[in-house]
């Protein structure tokens, strides 16, 4: 697969346009199946964005829908019940978390929909796109066919870039950054299935790997931090949340990565349950080839599809999607009121995850032929559990990573990147073999900003 | 899952029935879905078996179906076609094997069926079963219903079963050998698979793992070349042939391996495709979900199962299923009449199972927690294929493993292995560092045997 637009793409520096020399306002939306996020930036074409205000609404799925605003870093908005409006989807609450933004005085800059150069879209699938592409109409509907492959994670993104197009002026440029570009430099032997290729090629089913957002903002935060030029970074990176994935980095570029065609492939998630034996579902259910009833006339889900996305991975094992009461309930000084029933359940699901993670690190470690700069945890269970990153590196320890220094991984950690510190080391002895231990406070929202600022395609 | 049966499991010392100081005759059956073997021991209650014959059938599904047969290490038949009988099943196959070997004057020991004490039968899938079982009509009737787990795996023993309990006599005894019982000792949580638990409870939904016959062979094998008691003994082994899995084994145990519920999951196969995203086959074709044609009213195959299992693999990446002939393509002196598109898929092919392969050895270096006394090759192309043992130490050379030894990997692996050292060292080098590489030879009938010959209950 060729990048042909790589091939006349226009240069920084031969950039003429005034365009090219404002500063404009770039939102960045991520949508997700309960919540809608977005932040405000200012931005100056090929320099770093700067976050102005960031505002989100959570509880879609779980009413009553709440709203937080945070403006120059200070909380005006503090989980505030939505009221007097409508909130049916994400591209509702993208309404009302646009006109938050624009009654705010606070935030002159963006006093009307006009004021908005960019809006940047998280799209989970991107199949072939490589690189961030300005949404036409045709984009838009290629975007659509995507949703085939991914109808479980496009769909949400779709509604508010539709919603988009339809009310900002025609002046806002619309932006698809895809959680999978990041992951086109996969060589073929990796990505390939060894399925039937006529198939493959014409269902277009390969790996193609997602979270690339955020590792390639951890690719950039960590060569900064270890002071070495992006593609000269080797790491294995954790993007841990609600989804988790792992990446192998090599000079700086997707060389393996967990998830596959879809984000159900690798690491079991909160409802996830990650790679499991391809013909586990059929003994699972016997109508699982049949069309979920949450399918549309466009978007065609299967029941097994919908059991392995949404009633799998550690909620299934423990009735939590929360993995911070998974380990608290393993801690022995706790005081919960569980059985030790449910006590065993979570400590299965905590190994079992440590295990599959830790699986992913010796793959790669050895794809990487043990050229590793470091071990890098990022994603909300990456950053806030201690726990889990203790268990990882002990694990990982016959590789060469490790001991975490307590102090580090449990108070510095903390505090570090609520100082808004991107990078925290949390295993100084490892440091000395060469194969450090890092947790990134990785910004998705901040990745799709730069990578619209920096590129001059959209500036002309 | 508690093993009943081991607690009050009679001592080898104890026994004291005539039977048990006997000589017997142990058949042991592999049947494939296209080629039927049996092999014929002589053997004593607590000793290695010795064998006398061997006869296999090829060609099942390919007629004509040919015979081979070999007298204590002599050929005798060698793949000569089979005429005036009828072949058209496994069981057909086993009665001509059984009538050559009968009407062997040259093989006294075996002068018609009442001279046969056992039939060691290998059975793919053994559900929870954790060690070789008698087959009773009630256990025939638990493997058919185990039949549901794994329809494409365990129909073509059966068929061979079945005949052995109508036609022998009442005092040969049928013994079922399982390939999935060697890894009852996986731990939970790794087996499990973090789905709904009520539902994997009753439909039976874990890790399994299959290959256990040949397992069990090469630790003791393993032990013995390395001279250390079997429990101390920690391996990854690799059994590579048309089907292939890998497994780590730790004190001589299974930790861990590569297949799961079914014979499916982990490295990809001849025609199986591996592991791949579980929802990549509801975008194969729109009735993966539907009865395969090749259901019966007993055994129900998902079209979807057929197409992962049956064609897919490196089959559908390059059209052969022989990895041998994928090799050769590769080495730049063949003369071959391939055309660039067909090497490269060959290339593909070949590079993809070195990423699978060496993904596991690296997963499972971390499991044993790179406590790995060797890394042990085995099966049709771990025994055979020098250039993938090359290229698979050579990526993981950065756990401590080779470098290769030309000519031991080259030469004397045949050599030796032909003249039945069931071990050879391939990485002198390797030794030192204390990751020895070595090739095995499996032999998954003599297994059979000496699992029967050594279980007291058999020998009552």
């Amino acid at each position: 697969m060729k990048d042909v637009e790589d091939i006349h793409r226009p240069m920084l520096n031969s950039l003429q346009s005034t365009s090219a020399k404002m500063k404009k306002i770039v939102l960045s939306v991520n949508a997700g199946s309960s919540s809608v996020k977005i932040s405000a930036y200012s931005a100056l074409f090929g320099q770093a964005p700067i976050q102005i205000a960031e505002a989100q609404i959570s509880g879609l799925t779980a009413p009553p829908a709440t709203l937080k605003y945070t403006r120059r870093g200070e909380k005006v908005i503090n989980d505030e019940e939505v009221k007097d409006q409508k909130v049916s989807d994400q591209a509702d609450a993208f309404d009302i978390l646009l006109k938050t933004l624009i009654d705010d005085n606070g935030v002159p800059e963006i006093s009307s929909k006009e004021d908005i150069a960019y809006v940047c879209h998280r799209i989970v699938h991107g199949g072939e796109f490589v690189r961030p592409k300005l949404i036409s109409d045709e984009t838009y509907h290629n975007l659509e066919k995507l949703s085939d492959l991914a109808p479980l994670h496009n769909s949400t993104s779709l509604v508010i870039v539709h919603r988009c197009m339809s009310d900002l002026p025609k002046t806002t440029l619309n932006i698809a950054c895809f959680d999978s570009q990041f992951h086109h430099t996969i060589p073929d032997h990796i990505r390939t299935y060894p399925i039937n290729q006529d198939i493959a090629r014409s269902n277009h089913l390969r790996k193609y790997g997602f979270h690339g957002i955020s590792y390639a903002f951890i690719t950039r935060a960590v060569a900064e931090y270890l002071d070495k030029p992006v593609e000269n970074v080797n790491i294995i990176a954790l993007h841990l949340g609600s989804g988790a994935s792992a990446c192998a980095i090599k000079g700086g570029k997707s060389l393996d990565t967990s998830m596959g065609l879809t984000p159900l492939a690798g690491l079991p998630g909160a409802t996830r349950s990650g790679s499991v034996d391809p013909s586990l579902v059929f003994h699972y259910a016997s109508d699982v080839g049949k069309l979920s009833p949450a399918s549309t006339k466009e978007l065609h889900i299967s029941r097994a599809e919908e059991i392995l996305n949404k009633e799998s991975g550690w909620k299934a094992l423990t009735g939590t999607t929360n993995f911070g009461t998974i380990t608290a309930a393993l801690d022995p000084s706790s005081n919960s009121n569980l059985s030790q029933q449910q006590i065993a359940n979570m400590r299965l699901a905590f190994n079992l995850f440590v295990d599959r993670i830790t699986g992913f690190i010796g793959s790669y470690y050895v794809s990487l032929q043990g050229q590793v700069d470091a071990l890098v945890f990022a994603g909300g269970i990456g950053e806030r559990s201690d726990k889990l990153r203790q268990a990882v590196v002990e694990q990982v320890s016959c590789l060469g990573f490790g001991p975490v220094d307590k102090d580090a991984n449990v108070e510095r950690v903390g505090q570090e990147l609520d100082d808004d510190h991107a990078v925290v080391e949390i295993a100084p002895e490892s440091k000395k073999g060469g194969h450090r231990v890092l947790v990134c406070k990785t910004d998705e929202q901040f990745e799709m900003a730069r990578a619209c600022a920096e590129d001059g395609e959209f500036w002309r």
